[in-house]
Protein backbone atom coordinates (compact mmCIF):
# COMPACT_ATOMS: atom_id res chain seq x y z
CA UNK A 1 0.00 0.00 0.00
CA UNK A 2 1.42 2.96 -1.46
CA UNK A 3 1.20 6.68 1.17
CA UNK A 4 -0.24 9.80 -0.04
CA UNK A 5 2.89 11.28 -0.94
CA UNK A 6 4.16 8.21 -2.92
CA UNK A 7 0.43 8.62 -5.13
CA UNK A 8 1.62 10.82 -7.41
CA UNK A 9 -0.24 8.55 -10.17
CA UNK A 10 -3.35 9.13 -8.78
CA UNK A 11 -3.06 12.67 -8.08
CA UNK A 12 -2.44 13.71 -11.60
CA UNK A 13 -5.48 11.19 -12.30
CA UNK A 14 -7.24 13.43 -9.65
CA UNK A 15 -6.25 16.81 -10.75
CA UNK A 16 -7.30 15.73 -14.55
CA UNK A 17 -10.78 14.81 -12.90
CA UNK A 18 -10.82 17.98 -10.95
CA UNK A 19 -9.22 20.66 -12.98
CA UNK A 20 -8.82 19.17 -16.33
CA UNK A 21 -4.89 19.08 -16.38
CA UNK A 22 -1.97 17.42 -14.84
CA UNK A 23 0.66 15.44 -16.32
CA UNK A 24 3.16 12.72 -15.40
CA UNK A 25 7.03 12.30 -15.38
CA UNK A 26 8.42 8.95 -16.17
CA UNK A 27 11.98 9.38 -14.52
CA UNK A 28 13.93 6.03 -15.25
CA UNK A 29 16.60 4.69 -13.32
CA UNK A 30 19.43 6.23 -15.67
CA UNK A 31 18.37 9.19 -15.15
CA UNK A 32 16.01 9.78 -18.40
CA UNK A 33 12.89 11.54 -18.03
CA UNK A 34 10.09 12.13 -20.25
CA UNK A 35 6.33 12.77 -19.80
CA UNK A 36 3.55 9.82 -20.59
CA UNK A 37 0.52 10.14 -22.19
CA UNK A 38 -1.21 10.47 -18.86
CA UNK A 39 -3.29 11.15 -17.45
CA UNK A 40 -5.32 12.49 -20.04
CA UNK A 41 -4.96 9.34 -21.97
CA UNK A 42 -6.45 7.38 -18.74
CA UNK A 43 -9.70 9.31 -19.59
CA UNK A 44 -9.88 8.47 -22.88
CA UNK A 45 -13.16 7.32 -24.66
CA UNK A 46 -13.37 4.10 -26.57
CA UNK A 47 -13.24 6.20 -30.21
CA UNK A 48 -10.14 7.62 -29.00
CA UNK A 49 -8.79 3.94 -28.32
CA UNK A 50 -5.88 2.63 -30.58
CA UNK A 51 -7.54 0.29 -33.14
CA UNK A 52 -5.80 -2.76 -31.35
CA UNK A 53 -7.03 -2.17 -27.65
CA UNK A 54 -10.78 -1.49 -29.61
CA UNK A 55 -10.54 -4.78 -31.11
CA UNK A 56 -8.73 -6.44 -27.99
CA UNK A 57 -11.50 -5.20 -25.89
CA UNK A 58 -14.49 -7.28 -28.14
CA UNK A 59 -12.62 -10.73 -26.25
CA UNK A 60 -13.79 -9.70 -22.64
CA UNK A 61 -16.50 -11.18 -21.11
CA UNK A 62 -18.34 -12.86 -17.95
CA UNK A 63 -16.41 -11.18 -14.55
CA UNK A 64 -13.85 -9.42 -15.39
CA UNK A 65 -10.79 -7.92 -13.36
CA UNK A 66 -8.98 -4.72 -14.63
CA UNK A 67 -5.54 -4.49 -13.29
CA UNK A 68 -4.09 -1.23 -12.73
CA UNK A 69 -7.71 0.43 -14.13
CA UNK A 70 -6.18 3.76 -13.67
CA UNK A 71 -9.37 6.10 -14.28
CA UNK A 72 -11.29 3.70 -15.34
CA UNK A 73 -11.77 4.24 -18.80
CA UNK A 74 -11.87 0.04 -19.47
CA UNK A 75 -13.33 -1.25 -16.78
CA UNK A 76 -16.64 1.55 -16.92
CA UNK A 77 -16.31 1.07 -20.81
CA UNK A 78 -17.35 -3.30 -20.07
CA UNK A 79 -19.55 -2.17 -16.94
CA UNK A 80 -22.18 0.13 -19.51
CA UNK A 81 -22.14 -2.88 -21.95
CA UNK A 82 -23.30 -5.11 -18.54
CA UNK A 83 -20.77 -7.02 -17.77
CA UNK A 84 -19.21 -7.29 -13.66
CA UNK A 85 -16.01 -5.45 -13.45
CA UNK A 86 -13.89 -5.26 -10.06
CA UNK A 87 -11.04 -2.01 -11.02
CA UNK A 88 -7.81 -2.93 -8.54
CA UNK A 89 -5.19 0.32 -8.73
CA UNK A 90 -2.43 0.20 -6.31
CA UNK A 91 -3.61 4.28 -6.21
CA UNK A 92 -5.90 5.48 -3.59
CA UNK A 93 -6.80 8.48 -5.72
CA UNK A 94 -6.98 6.87 -8.99
CA UNK A 95 -9.92 4.24 -7.06
CA UNK A 96 -11.40 7.21 -5.58
CA UNK A 97 -11.79 8.78 -8.63
CA UNK A 98 -13.20 5.58 -10.64
CA UNK A 99 -16.00 5.32 -7.88
CA UNK A 100 -16.56 9.23 -8.27
CA UNK A 101 -16.90 8.17 -11.72
CA UNK A 102 -19.11 5.55 -11.14
CA UNK A 103 -17.28 2.56 -11.42
CA UNK A 104 -19.28 0.53 -8.74
CA UNK A 105 -16.69 -2.02 -7.43
CA UNK A 106 -13.05 -0.39 -7.31
CA UNK A 107 -10.54 -1.28 -4.24
CA UNK A 108 -7.08 -0.39 -3.99
CA UNK A 109 -5.44 -3.45 -4.69
CA UNK A 110 -0.98 -3.90 -5.81
CA UNK A 111 -0.87 -6.28 -8.85
CA UNK A 112 0.72 -8.97 -6.09
CA UNK A 113 -2.18 -8.84 -3.92
CA UNK A 114 -4.87 -10.49 -6.52
CA UNK A 115 -5.88 -13.71 -4.59
CA UNK A 116 -8.62 -16.17 -5.04
CA UNK A 117 -10.56 -14.35 -2.09
CA UNK A 118 -11.38 -11.70 -5.11
CA UNK A 119 -13.54 -14.60 -6.85
CA UNK A 120 -13.41 -16.06 -10.22
CA UNK A 121 -12.75 -14.49 -12.91
CA UNK A 122 -13.55 -14.90 -16.52
CA UNK A 123 -11.53 -11.93 -17.92
CA UNK A 124 -7.89 -10.21 -17.02
CA UNK A 125 -7.20 -7.23 -17.96
CA UNK A 126 -4.01 -5.46 -18.33
CA UNK A 127 -3.95 -3.26 -20.96
CA UNK A 128 -2.58 0.27 -21.13
CA UNK A 129 0.92 -1.42 -21.19
CA UNK A 130 -0.08 -2.73 -17.96
CA UNK A 131 1.32 -6.34 -18.52
CA UNK A 132 4.22 -4.62 -17.80
CA UNK A 133 3.60 -4.21 -14.27
CA UNK A 134 4.43 -7.89 -13.64
CA UNK A 135 7.65 -6.46 -13.31
CA UNK A 136 10.32 -9.18 -13.25
CA UNK A 137 10.45 -12.92 -15.06
CA UNK A 138 10.62 -14.41 -11.05
CA UNK A 139 7.41 -12.41 -10.22
CA UNK A 140 5.52 -12.97 -13.64
CA UNK A 141 5.81 -16.73 -13.39
CA UNK A 142 4.06 -16.59 -10.06
CA UNK A 143 1.12 -13.76 -11.20
CA UNK A 144 0.60 -15.71 -14.12
CA UNK A 145 0.89 -19.18 -12.12
CA UNK A 146 -2.05 -17.35 -9.17
CA UNK A 147 -4.25 -15.56 -12.37
CA UNK A 148 -4.24 -19.51 -13.84
CA UNK A 149 -5.52 -20.40 -9.92
CA UNK A 150 -8.58 -17.56 -9.74
CA UNK A 151 -9.64 -17.79 -13.25
CA UNK A 152 -12.51 -19.84 -15.36
CA UNK A 153 -11.20 -22.90 -17.80
CA UNK A 154 -12.77 -20.31 -20.40
CA UNK A 155 -10.89 -17.38 -19.26
CA UNK A 156 -8.73 -14.98 -21.17
CA UNK A 157 -6.13 -12.66 -20.07
CA UNK A 158 -5.90 -9.15 -22.30
CA UNK A 159 -2.41 -8.25 -22.23
CA UNK A 160 -0.68 -4.97 -23.69
CA UNK A 161 2.84 -4.47 -23.83
CA UNK A 162 5.61 -3.27 -26.09
CA UNK A 163 8.35 -5.14 -28.18
CA UNK A 164 11.23 -3.08 -26.37
CA UNK A 165 13.25 -4.12 -29.98
CA UNK A 166 10.89 -2.39 -32.06
CA UNK A 167 11.75 1.08 -30.77
CA UNK A 168 14.55 3.05 -31.90
CA UNK A 169 15.18 5.39 -29.26
CA UNK A 170 18.32 6.35 -29.42
CA UNK A 171 18.97 5.30 -25.29
CA UNK A 172 17.07 2.23 -26.32
CA UNK A 173 19.76 0.08 -26.83
CA UNK A 174 22.25 1.13 -24.27
CA UNK A 175 19.95 0.24 -21.38
CA UNK A 176 19.01 -2.83 -22.66
CA UNK A 177 22.73 -3.72 -22.74
CA UNK A 178 22.79 -2.12 -18.64
CA UNK A 179 19.82 -4.67 -18.41
CA UNK A 180 21.67 -7.30 -19.80
CA UNK A 181 24.53 -6.10 -17.04
CA UNK A 182 22.71 -6.85 -14.98
CA UNK A 183 20.72 -10.06 -15.11
CA UNK A 184 17.51 -8.44 -15.96
CA UNK A 185 16.05 -8.46 -18.91
CA UNK A 186 16.61 -6.02 -21.66
CA UNK A 187 12.68 -4.74 -21.58
CA UNK A 188 13.22 -4.20 -17.92
CA UNK A 189 12.23 -0.54 -17.29
CA UNK A 190 12.84 0.81 -13.45
CA UNK A 191 11.34 3.39 -13.41
CA UNK A 192 9.03 5.93 -11.20
CA UNK A 193 6.05 8.21 -11.49
CA UNK A 194 6.75 11.91 -9.84
CA UNK A 195 3.57 14.94 -10.44
CA UNK A 196 4.52 17.93 -8.28
CA UNK A 197 5.89 16.82 -5.09
CA UNK A 198 4.33 13.25 -5.15
CA UNK A 199 6.90 10.57 -6.34
CA UNK A 200 5.96 6.75 -6.51
CA UNK A 201 8.48 3.93 -5.24
CA UNK A 202 10.56 2.30 -8.23
CA UNK A 203 9.01 -0.07 -9.69
CA UNK A 204 9.99 -2.17 -12.91
CA UNK A 205 7.92 -2.62 -15.96
CA UNK A 206 8.86 -5.29 -18.07
CA UNK A 207 8.19 -4.96 -21.96
CA UNK A 208 8.13 -8.46 -23.82
CA UNK A 209 8.71 -8.98 -27.69
CA UNK A 210 6.06 -11.77 -28.75
CA UNK A 211 9.45 -14.76 -28.38
CA UNK A 212 9.76 -13.71 -24.54
CA UNK A 213 6.50 -13.64 -23.61
CA UNK A 214 6.18 -17.17 -25.15
CA UNK A 215 9.07 -18.26 -23.14
CA UNK A 216 7.50 -16.24 -20.19
CA UNK A 217 4.09 -18.11 -20.24
CA UNK A 218 5.99 -21.37 -20.37
CA UNK A 219 4.43 -23.87 -17.62
CA UNK A 220 2.49 -20.76 -16.00
CA UNK A 221 -0.69 -21.91 -17.76
CA UNK A 222 -1.15 -19.50 -20.23
CA UNK A 223 -0.33 -19.53 -23.62
CA UNK A 224 -0.27 -17.10 -26.55
CA UNK A 225 -4.31 -17.26 -28.79
CA UNK A 226 -3.47 -14.00 -30.51
CA UNK A 227 -1.58 -10.94 -31.01
CA UNK A 228 -3.22 -7.50 -32.18
CA UNK A 229 -0.22 -5.41 -33.32
CA UNK A 230 -0.45 -1.64 -32.37
CA UNK A 231 2.33 1.14 -33.50
CA UNK A 232 6.05 1.75 -32.45
CA UNK A 233 6.02 -2.16 -31.33
CA UNK A 234 2.90 -1.57 -28.72
CA UNK A 235 1.14 -5.07 -29.09
CA UNK A 236 -2.01 -6.83 -26.90
CA UNK A 237 -1.65 -10.18 -26.59
CA UNK A 238 -4.64 -12.42 -25.77
CA UNK A 239 -3.85 -15.55 -23.18
CA UNK A 240 -6.05 -18.42 -22.85
CA UNK A 241 -5.45 -21.45 -20.77
CA UNK A 242 -3.02 -24.04 -21.67
CA UNK A 243 -4.60 -27.02 -22.51
CA UNK A 244 -7.44 -25.45 -24.68
CA UNK A 245 -7.56 -25.58 -28.03
CA UNK A 246 -8.03 -22.72 -30.34
CA UNK A 247 -9.64 -18.80 -28.75
CA UNK A 248 -13.11 -18.63 -27.93
CA UNK A 249 -14.45 -15.95 -28.54
CA UNK A 250 -16.75 -14.41 -25.98
CA UNK A 251 -18.41 -11.52 -25.27
CA UNK A 252 -19.02 -8.75 -27.67
CA UNK A 253 -16.64 -10.39 -29.96
CA UNK B 1 29.81 27.53 -20.01
CA UNK B 2 27.35 24.65 -20.20
CA UNK B 3 28.27 21.26 -21.64
CA UNK B 4 25.52 19.45 -23.86
CA UNK B 5 24.37 16.71 -21.24
CA UNK B 6 23.59 19.92 -19.65
CA UNK B 7 21.67 22.12 -22.44
CA UNK B 8 18.00 20.59 -21.23
CA UNK B 9 16.50 23.94 -22.04
CA UNK B 10 18.58 24.08 -25.74
CA UNK B 11 17.71 19.99 -26.64
CA UNK B 12 14.09 20.86 -25.78
CA UNK B 13 13.77 23.79 -28.01
CA UNK B 14 15.89 22.41 -30.62
CA UNK B 15 13.50 19.06 -30.86
CA UNK B 16 10.72 21.59 -31.26
CA UNK B 17 12.46 23.73 -33.19
CA UNK B 18 12.91 20.21 -35.80
CA UNK B 19 10.27 17.68 -34.78
CA UNK B 20 7.52 20.36 -33.19
CA UNK B 21 7.94 18.49 -29.87
CA UNK B 22 9.23 18.78 -26.51
CA UNK B 23 8.97 19.27 -23.07
CA UNK B 24 10.39 20.88 -20.08
CA UNK B 25 10.56 19.70 -16.75
CA UNK B 26 11.04 22.16 -14.32
CA UNK B 27 12.77 20.45 -10.93
CA UNK B 28 12.85 22.72 -7.61
CA UNK B 29 15.35 21.97 -4.71
CA UNK B 30 12.76 20.86 -2.45
CA UNK B 31 11.24 18.44 -4.88
CA UNK B 32 8.72 19.78 -6.36
CA UNK B 33 8.73 18.68 -10.07
CA UNK B 34 6.34 21.01 -12.55
CA UNK B 35 6.34 21.44 -16.44
CA UNK B 36 7.17 24.91 -18.01
CA UNK B 37 4.97 26.10 -20.96
CA UNK B 38 7.84 25.41 -23.10
CA UNK B 39 9.54 24.90 -25.20
CA UNK B 40 5.91 25.66 -27.52
CA UNK B 41 6.43 29.02 -25.63
CA UNK B 42 9.40 30.09 -26.70
CA UNK B 43 8.38 30.22 -30.42
CA UNK B 44 5.50 32.34 -30.03
CA UNK B 45 4.86 34.96 -31.86
CA UNK B 46 3.53 38.55 -31.25
CA UNK B 47 -0.30 38.21 -31.38
CA UNK B 48 -0.44 35.12 -28.95
CA UNK B 49 2.14 37.41 -25.92
CA UNK B 50 0.57 38.02 -23.09
CA UNK B 51 -0.78 41.99 -23.37
CA UNK B 52 1.63 43.27 -20.93
CA UNK B 53 4.14 41.51 -22.86
CA UNK B 54 2.99 43.32 -26.02
CA UNK B 55 2.79 46.53 -24.52
CA UNK B 56 6.47 46.11 -23.15
CA UNK B 57 7.97 45.65 -26.17
CA UNK B 58 7.07 48.48 -27.24
CA UNK B 59 9.27 50.36 -25.17
CA UNK B 60 12.19 48.69 -26.89
CA UNK B 61 14.50 50.90 -29.32
CA UNK B 62 17.54 51.73 -30.64
CA UNK B 63 20.02 49.04 -30.24
CA UNK B 64 18.52 46.20 -27.96
CA UNK B 65 20.84 43.39 -25.83
CA UNK B 66 17.83 40.26 -25.28
CA UNK B 67 19.42 38.46 -22.17
CA UNK B 68 18.48 34.77 -22.44
CA UNK B 69 16.60 34.91 -25.46
CA UNK B 70 15.26 31.43 -25.61
CA UNK B 71 14.48 29.98 -29.20
CA UNK B 72 14.67 34.16 -29.97
CA UNK B 73 10.58 35.63 -30.54
CA UNK B 74 11.68 38.84 -29.18
CA UNK B 75 14.88 39.01 -30.86
CA UNK B 76 13.71 38.46 -33.99
CA UNK B 77 10.16 40.34 -33.74
CA UNK B 78 12.34 43.37 -33.18
CA UNK B 79 15.07 42.54 -36.00
CA UNK B 80 12.15 42.28 -38.02
CA UNK B 81 10.77 45.83 -36.40
CA UNK B 82 14.64 47.03 -38.20
CA UNK B 83 16.24 47.31 -35.13
CA UNK B 84 19.96 46.25 -34.43
CA UNK B 85 19.22 43.21 -31.61
CA UNK B 86 21.97 40.81 -29.83
CA UNK B 87 20.95 37.88 -28.58
CA UNK B 88 22.21 35.86 -25.69
CA UNK B 89 22.27 32.48 -23.94
CA UNK B 90 23.78 30.26 -22.10
CA UNK B 91 22.53 27.36 -24.36
CA UNK B 92 24.71 26.54 -27.37
CA UNK B 93 21.41 24.82 -29.08
CA UNK B 94 19.04 27.23 -28.52
CA UNK B 95 21.64 29.61 -29.92
CA UNK B 96 21.80 27.29 -32.96
CA UNK B 97 18.32 27.00 -32.93
CA UNK B 98 18.18 31.67 -33.22
CA UNK B 99 20.52 31.54 -36.35
CA UNK B 100 18.49 29.20 -37.57
CA UNK B 101 15.92 31.09 -37.51
CA UNK B 102 17.63 34.03 -38.86
CA UNK B 103 18.72 36.09 -35.97
CA UNK B 104 21.88 37.99 -37.15
CA UNK B 105 23.63 38.76 -33.92
CA UNK B 106 23.23 35.39 -31.71
CA UNK B 107 25.81 34.72 -29.18
CA UNK B 108 26.30 31.79 -26.62
CA UNK B 109 26.55 34.00 -23.15
CA UNK B 110 26.01 33.53 -19.67
CA UNK B 111 24.13 37.05 -18.05
CA UNK B 112 27.43 37.20 -15.79
CA UNK B 113 29.64 37.39 -18.76
CA UNK B 114 27.86 40.38 -20.22
CA UNK B 115 30.33 43.21 -20.50
CA UNK B 116 31.29 46.32 -22.14
CA UNK B 117 32.72 44.60 -25.00
CA UNK B 118 29.62 43.55 -26.00
CA UNK B 119 29.35 47.59 -27.25
CA UNK B 120 26.72 49.91 -25.91
CA UNK B 121 22.78 49.12 -25.60
CA UNK B 122 19.78 51.32 -25.71
CA UNK B 123 17.60 48.61 -24.55
CA UNK B 124 17.83 45.50 -22.63
CA UNK B 125 15.28 42.68 -22.45
CA UNK B 126 14.74 40.13 -19.67
CA UNK B 127 11.25 39.20 -20.72
CA UNK B 128 9.83 35.61 -19.91
CA UNK B 129 10.52 35.53 -16.08
CA UNK B 130 14.24 36.46 -17.30
CA UNK B 131 14.97 38.96 -15.07
CA UNK B 132 14.74 36.13 -12.17
CA UNK B 133 18.65 35.42 -14.04
CA UNK B 134 20.06 37.77 -11.88
CA UNK B 135 19.36 35.01 -9.19
CA UNK B 136 20.28 36.56 -5.96
CA UNK B 137 20.49 39.78 -4.05
CA UNK B 138 24.41 39.81 -4.63
CA UNK B 139 24.23 38.91 -8.16
CA UNK B 140 21.57 41.23 -9.02
CA UNK B 141 22.94 43.83 -7.92
CA UNK B 142 26.01 43.63 -9.58
CA UNK B 143 24.78 43.00 -12.76
CA UNK B 144 22.34 46.16 -12.74
CA UNK B 145 25.82 48.07 -11.92
CA UNK B 146 27.35 46.30 -14.87
CA UNK B 147 24.44 47.05 -17.07
CA UNK B 148 24.21 50.08 -16.09
CA UNK B 149 27.48 50.62 -17.31
CA UNK B 150 27.06 49.32 -20.81
CA UNK B 151 24.17 50.83 -21.75
CA UNK B 152 23.15 54.87 -23.15
CA UNK B 153 22.18 57.71 -20.77
CA UNK B 154 18.45 57.01 -22.37
CA UNK B 155 18.25 53.28 -22.34
CA UNK B 156 15.83 51.56 -20.40
CA UNK B 157 15.39 47.48 -19.01
CA UNK B 158 12.68 45.69 -19.70
CA UNK B 159 12.58 43.00 -16.96
CA UNK B 160 9.57 40.49 -16.59
CA UNK B 161 8.97 38.69 -12.94
CA UNK B 162 6.76 37.65 -10.81
CA UNK B 163 5.68 38.80 -7.68
CA UNK B 164 6.10 35.54 -5.49
CA UNK B 165 3.74 36.78 -2.71
CA UNK B 166 1.13 36.93 -5.35
CA UNK B 167 0.93 33.05 -6.49
CA UNK B 168 -1.39 31.09 -4.91
CA UNK B 169 0.46 27.75 -4.78
CA UNK B 170 -0.48 25.37 -1.50
CA UNK B 171 3.43 24.69 -1.30
CA UNK B 172 4.56 28.69 -1.80
CA UNK B 173 4.45 29.94 1.50
CA UNK B 174 6.28 26.95 3.15
CA UNK B 175 9.24 27.48 0.12
CA UNK B 176 8.94 31.06 1.27
CA UNK B 177 9.71 30.40 4.72
CA UNK B 178 12.31 27.71 3.87
CA UNK B 179 14.32 30.12 1.72
CA UNK B 180 13.77 32.94 4.53
CA UNK B 181 15.52 30.52 7.01
CA UNK B 182 18.35 30.19 4.65
CA UNK B 183 19.19 33.73 4.53
CA UNK B 184 17.36 33.45 0.81
CA UNK B 185 15.13 36.06 -0.33
CA UNK B 186 11.96 34.73 -0.71
CA UNK B 187 11.24 34.11 -4.16
CA UNK B 188 14.41 32.96 -4.89
CA UNK B 189 13.97 29.64 -6.50
CA UNK B 190 16.74 27.07 -7.00
CA UNK B 191 15.34 25.26 -9.60
CA UNK B 192 17.25 23.19 -12.67
CA UNK B 193 15.89 22.06 -16.16
CA UNK B 194 15.23 18.17 -17.22
CA UNK B 195 14.39 16.96 -20.62
CA UNK B 196 14.99 13.57 -21.46
CA UNK B 197 18.77 12.79 -19.77
CA UNK B 198 19.72 16.21 -20.00
CA UNK B 199 19.77 18.39 -16.71
CA UNK B 200 21.04 21.56 -16.53
CA UNK B 201 23.32 22.76 -13.05
CA UNK B 202 21.42 24.22 -10.60
CA UNK B 203 20.16 27.98 -10.68
CA UNK B 204 18.26 30.53 -9.17
CA UNK B 205 15.49 32.35 -10.18
CA UNK B 206 14.89 35.52 -8.47
CA UNK B 207 11.55 36.53 -8.35
CA UNK B 208 10.69 40.02 -6.69
CA UNK B 209 7.63 41.97 -5.81
CA UNK B 210 7.64 45.59 -6.78
CA UNK B 211 8.53 46.25 -3.10
CA UNK B 212 11.26 44.17 -3.24
CA UNK B 213 12.66 45.23 -7.13
CA UNK B 214 12.53 48.87 -5.78
CA UNK B 215 15.19 47.58 -2.87
CA UNK B 216 17.36 45.95 -5.32
CA UNK B 217 17.58 48.23 -7.18
CA UNK B 218 18.96 51.21 -4.89
CA UNK B 219 22.56 52.58 -6.15
CA UNK B 220 22.46 50.41 -9.03
CA UNK B 221 22.08 53.32 -11.45
CA UNK B 222 18.11 52.04 -12.19
CA UNK B 223 14.61 52.51 -11.22
CA UNK B 224 11.29 51.66 -12.06
CA UNK B 225 9.92 53.88 -14.49
CA UNK B 226 6.61 51.63 -15.14
CA UNK B 227 4.55 48.21 -14.26
CA UNK B 228 2.91 46.49 -16.53
CA UNK B 229 0.49 43.96 -14.74
CA UNK B 230 -0.37 40.82 -15.89
CA UNK B 231 -1.69 37.32 -14.85
CA UNK B 232 -0.91 35.45 -11.73
CA UNK B 233 1.17 37.67 -9.91
CA UNK B 234 3.83 38.33 -13.34
CA UNK B 235 4.39 41.89 -14.44
CA UNK B 236 6.67 43.75 -16.10
CA UNK B 237 9.11 46.49 -15.03
CA UNK B 238 10.50 49.39 -17.13
CA UNK B 239 13.67 50.39 -16.07
CA UNK B 240 15.41 53.63 -16.70
CA UNK B 241 18.59 55.43 -15.39
CA UNK B 242 17.87 56.71 -12.13
CA UNK B 243 19.19 60.34 -12.64
CA UNK B 244 16.51 60.86 -15.36
CA UNK B 245 13.30 62.64 -15.08
CA UNK B 246 10.59 60.39 -16.40
CA UNK B 247 9.96 57.92 -18.82
CA UNK B 248 11.15 58.51 -21.99
CA UNK B 249 9.10 56.37 -24.85
CA UNK B 250 11.48 55.11 -28.19
CA UNK B 251 11.07 53.06 -30.99
CA UNK B 252 7.75 52.05 -31.70
CA UNK B 253 5.90 53.08 -28.57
Amino acid sequence: MINDAQDAFGHAILDFHLRGQGFEIIERDDGLFNLSKGPGLYFSRYPDWPREEQKAIRYAGGRVLDIGCGAGRHALYLQEKGFEVLGIDNSPNAIRVCKARGLRQARVLAITQVSRRLGVFDTVLMLGNNFGLVGNERRARWLLRRLAGMTSEQSLIIAATRDPYETVLPDQAAYHARNRARGRWPGQARIRVRYKKYVTPWLDLLMVSVDELRRLLRDTGWEIAKTLRGEEGRYIAILEKARSKGIRRRGMA
